[in-house]
């Protein structure tokens, strides 16, 4: 197959408009921009800085760890990376030591997504997606709390409330458009509704089907979340809808093809989203580390995983144990074709 | 293959003793009547209701998937949703929200059982079993802590603390017979002696093979718990039982043939479980959840994955990797032949 | 194949010898004369013998369930055991309990050793190693909370506070010649310098290439936690280095071909153990539990896994699915054979 040399810059731009699932430099660079737009607003560029260095230091590993070329060229190894990049810096102060940790944090990411994709992705047809950040970025903020070196700003080790306040009132109309686009941005840990904005266009240029998606998703974490009475601090911050706005389109466009019955498995998917998120946010509080994408990363592969023709295991003997009756009849096996893995699986 | 087609009454049913691994509509109406017991006991309708929302809309959903037809006929893809259905309101305050909740739960089960099914079980060969109800259970249990709409009723996100009162003393000899039954009734969250006689007496009606597992599973969980000083409140409700009796029936019956080594296999799994018991319920206190089947699903996952002929990793190079010094030489495969998931495991 | 029979001695002392990968009788001798040797400098014996009843049961268990004999007679089925025989009575008090505790945890440290060995080792391609043990040895620690017949010593569930003392200051050199040792000895849990030369020594008599990977694993981990900022504390007990000696040894030596380019590789995965050790001591703090070897079972997995030529999924249809578009054409398989787990993918 002849294809042309990407060039690196094209590799970095493609990584960072893989984080919503687009192959496309232009993309990139309108996220690269969303990214800096809510560094200016601020004043902290740590973010942008971060988000840089983790998608030039994965890519890079990638190179040097000769993993699949195409896949490289396409971004696939570095939207973990800037993702890595972009979240240390917003949850750990400044130092020496952070920008060591990013740097290893990024090239480690690298490693992970390979990892995910020999095992989830090669023997079990599961996209690894965000799954590797999560991992990776959850080590990472967690362990800062152990060293010296680190400092955690703004979050801790704690344990939930039950948070009782009753329904939230609903937002206001300019309330509601800001959350609206905030879940847009947060996937990228974005506050900001203009980033936001920046980034659903980014998309649209992309793929318009995707475009509408993420906004569908957006649409449905808002009234789902205020519907059961969500904390509205969060709300208003995106932090309910990003890993919807995931989900959405991971489910109702990239990895399924899209049609009636896969719009309404992506409603079910997307708000099952939302309750996931409000599970985690309690689930990692303890270890003072966000819930990142795990939500939209959790659900999907939940989502995505069965396979037509698959059945659950029948309430009858499993073949081949250890201590099982038949380990000494080769007879056996053919019994139940459809339980056994293959007939030379053992 | 001609098969008279399964009225979904009875599908109903058979998802209702699929709990404890049986296909016998008259033991699911055994089950529904222990459950309708408890309820009237208690005066607490909602768990009745739950349990019948969840194998509806569960069994519903594996339908409009177009689940293996088999499968959904025999109850395999109802009998997780009954237990998200049972345990919601078991745990979660009624409202308008926890109805959606329990509809968007039990649906939600269909999709986790498919997942499990097209992995740990397709590739691993290991049955889902009660995991999908217990990983849906905890989402959705952690979850209504976040959601104003949604109040967890007696529990709450803690820390464990050392028991350490010493060795209980042993219950008297009704309070013995009353644990032996509570411990069976539990598997479907009932605190009642009288539901778990008919629980069981369900099951002997299917299998007395079975019926006698889930006894002796009952004995041995009693035994163990007293005598390592588990804390009394917990052993005379049956909190320490429910999941051995599983255990039992699923390593000594169901999942392996009966043999005298299988017994005492099953013996080990069985005790292994009651301690798991004491650690799941230490592990999943800050999340603020039940352990629910957890100690169960854990311990027999381990003991069913073994298989015949398979041998640990020795500890010399794995093949094939991306830094492997071998990588440039193809004939490097046939090294290793026991280390390599051969081409034909697919 | 024609093979000695070996003597059940010699499994046991090789069991030993195969926590550092080694299959040496006279390295397991010198392991367990640094076991012993740490019991007599503290005058608590409950360690060595729990080990010794450890590697026993374990070993005995494999022969009972028929597990590959080679592989039993390499050890490979008793270095979980002995190392689960000498944790449990470092954290929990003696007591009759305790004594039952260790022997079924033993034993079912094999059934999980046969269980990884059926699923990441047989199917991913990944070594169980030292991860039965973590597994196993967290759920008994974790369980003993909730049984008054055992009290856990020097431990209890607790939430993390964020370690801000800044750098420490550089200890003096003698006491970084105790850390290189301690870091070895604490593999075996022993904090005892003296036990970690007899443990180096044993290395380097199986094997020179092992013995300096482990003790420039010792080196690596000292400097990256100090220039961290770590806990002096638990650097100067040896606690941070433990675990990357083990990924020095396994990611540099054992699992991958040494060469310039592993080198430098299993230098990224023993950096990055370091900064696992701090996020798995934050996160397993409230079930009360240590993380054991988990900083490096985690690590090794993620680096061991990937596997030359597999690409993470790329961000387009999976095929197959349950409800993707083309379930009602047969020949949809085709269209994506880089997003099937086919043949060509090992």
């Amino acid at each position: 197959m002849t294809r042309p040399k990407s060039s690196f810059a094209g590799e970095l731009l493609k990584g960072a408009s893989q984080v919503f699932f687009m192959e496309n430099s232009l993309t990139g660079i309108l996220f690269f921009v969303a990214i800096a737009f809510a560094s200016y607003a601020s004043g902290v560029w740590a973010t942008t800085i971060g988000a840089a260095i983790g998608v030039v230091v994965a890519t890079l590993t990638a190179r040097l760890l000769d993993c699949d070329e195409k896949s490289v060229a396409s971004g696939l190894f570095g939207f973990n990376g800037i993702l890595v990049g972009a979240a240390l810096p917003t949850f750990i102060a400044a130092s020496p030591q952070l920008w060591a940790y990013v740097v290893v944090g990024a090239a480690t990411s690298t490693v992970v997504t390979a990892a995910f994709g020999a095992t989830l992705t090669g023997k079990w047809g599961i996209p690894g997606s965000t799954g590797p950040f999560v991992l990776t970025g959850w080590l990472m903020v967690a362990g800062a709390y152990s060293f010296g070196g680190l400092h955690v700003t703004g979050d801790a080790p704690k344990l939930a409330t039950d948070y009782v306040q009753g329904l939230a009132p609903i937002p206001q109309p300019i309330e509601l458009v800001q959350i609206f686009f905030r879940n847009i941005g947060q996937v990228y840990l974005l506050g900001s509704e203009i980033s936001g904005a920046i980034i659903l266009l980014g998309i649209f240029i992309a793929s318009v089907p995707a475009g509408l998606a993420a906004a569908a998703g957006s649409l449905v974490a808002m009234v789902v979340s205020i519907v059961m009475g969500a904390d509205p601090t969060l709300v208003s911050q995106g932090l309910y809808g990003f890993s919807p706005v995931l989900t959405a389109l991971a489910v109702g466009v990239v990895f399924l093809k899209t049609s009636p019955k896969v719009v309404i498995y992506a409603l079910l998917a997307t708000v099952t989203t939302v309750f996931v998120q409000g599970a985690l946010d309690v689930i990692v509080a303890p270890a003072g580390v966000p819930s990142f994408t795990a939500p939209y990363v959790l659900t999907m592969y939940l989502f995505i995983a069965p396979k037509k023709l698959m059945a659950p295991h029948p309430h009858r003997p499993v073949a081949g144990h250890i201590v099982g009756h038949e380990h000494r009849q080769t007879g056996a096996r053919t019994e139940q074709p459809r339980d056994q893995p293959g007939p030379s699986r053992v």
